[in-house]
């Protein structure tokens, strides 16, 4: 019968995908900085059987740039492996006929270059960090008041991230605080949304119990892949607290000092 | 038997509680504007048998400040009348030792004069408005994150409130932000507290089924009096939106135009 506990379970693997920030690298002035021994470890990956993803809910900058960046900063990467929130989110609107609002980075404006955002009827927001003034959100605010029916998109729901110099508010802070101005609820596009790790699996042409998710927040990465039938991973690098090893409602199947253990872990079964 | 439905409940009425912006005047650029025949209803009430009290939770200005306004703009009402959040938590942080990391407007500073602020274990939020900056509110998230117990005192929890040049989020979407982000539940000071009602109900030495609340926002301040003992009535000034009139959990005791028109429905029952 097949070990189904971490790192037993590695042996049935046939794809694994991994979080981006805080477990590839710190987010921060700059590209930021790898996180020690992860540009090797995805190497190893690569070299392995195994099929492998990248799966963000990175808000910042279009998918292009940022996988220019985690090639400056040594990770063998491309475009077609990265999923990201902002690609979902303009398939969902096109699909019903949404004109968006858009409270995002600079950095992301360009993902929405063929969108038509005159006369908005809905309101799309990402990790906005710096753009979250209050006259913004206020903006945002009067968009979403103003109609009939109000549709707030959240790209991703995280509550923060770490850069190099700390801990930063992540776009589920300002999802939360725009769902009690207006008294709605959020549709989250990205992490957690179960349709979203479906969309990655999928592309693997795998089935979730032979992916294995690993990430630095317990809530999204893990507990959002293993509700959709993938096991996760923890790694202690990046926004990972460890108060997150008793967390209430969510256990991660491993727990790693960082990526590099993990991989090394999940190889030396297959060996 | 005493009639309990509005305005017929004016007859055995001993005190009026008056909220301020949106029911005396809209706020915006400079004093802003008096609502159309609200000096004179204040006026009238003045010269009744009853009792009057101006209870707020506006904390962009420190008291004397703030009354010195609504002088200019014609009310008569003087700093003893008007009961507002910043010195019911200082009263709070007082008590319990707390040492308040700031997040407010720059004009309700003057009102923590003489409150420790150095190494602080708590944090409070009033409405800050502009300064609600991506970058004070992360301030602020780090105190909390990094306090074994963080404790998080919000002053009032509105969603929005309306100036002359429109809607405003206040401080309460603020507070579920931070909530969000470090997982807690904030203690608010201020309506709809029932704490805070009581202190304005004993400062006039009545009963609360003695006593009227006037007010735009049904929630904090038609609800919140309800909550209290109090009768509730809402003007369609303000913050008023029709679809308060079909609310699933609070009706208020009587729907009025205006200020003016509340005030001559309470006193042609009492002549």
């Amino acid at each position: 019968m097949a070990d189904t506990c971490w790192p037993g379970c590695s042996k049935s693997l046939k794809g694994v995908i991994l979080d981006m920030c805080g477990v590839l690298y710190d987010s921060g002035e700059g590209d930021g900085v790898a996180i020690s021994g992860s540009t090797e470890a995805v190497k190893k990956l690569k070299e392995s059987d195994l099929q492998l993803r990248f799966c963000t809910n990175e808000t910042q900058a279009a998918r292009e740039t940022f996988v220019a960046k985690l090639q400056r900063l040594g990770f063998d990467i491309s475009v077609p492996e990265v999923f990201s929130p902002a690609p979902a989110v303009i398939a969902v609107l096109k699909e019903r006929g949404l004109r968006p609002h858009l409270l995002v980075y600079d950095g992301l404006v360009p993902e929405f270059d063929g969108v038509d955002t005159s006369n908005p009827n809905c309101v799309v927001i990402g990790d906005a960090a710096e753009k979250f003034s209050y006259q913004n959100l206020n903006d945002a605010f009067r968009v979403l008041i103003g109609l009939e029916k109000p549709v707030l998109f959240s790209l991703g729901q995280g509550r923060y991230y770490k850069e190099t110099d700390g801990l930063k508010l992540d776009v589920g802070v300002y999802m939360k605080a725009l769902e009690y101005a207006c008294d709605l609820k959020a549709e989250v596009i990205g992490k957690p949304n179960p349709t979203f790790f479906q969309s990655v699996v999928s592309d693997m042409g795998l089935q979730p119990h032979e992916v294995l998710m690993i990430g630095d927040d317990l809530v999204n990465d893990v507990g959002g892949a293993q509700h959709c039938g993938m096991k996760g991973v923890q790694v202690r690098t990046g926004k990972y607290r460890p108060s997150d090893e008793r967390h209430p409602t969510v256990t991660a199947d491993g727990t790693v000092d960082n990526l590099a253990q993990a991989v090394d872990m999940i190889l030396s079964q297959r060996h």
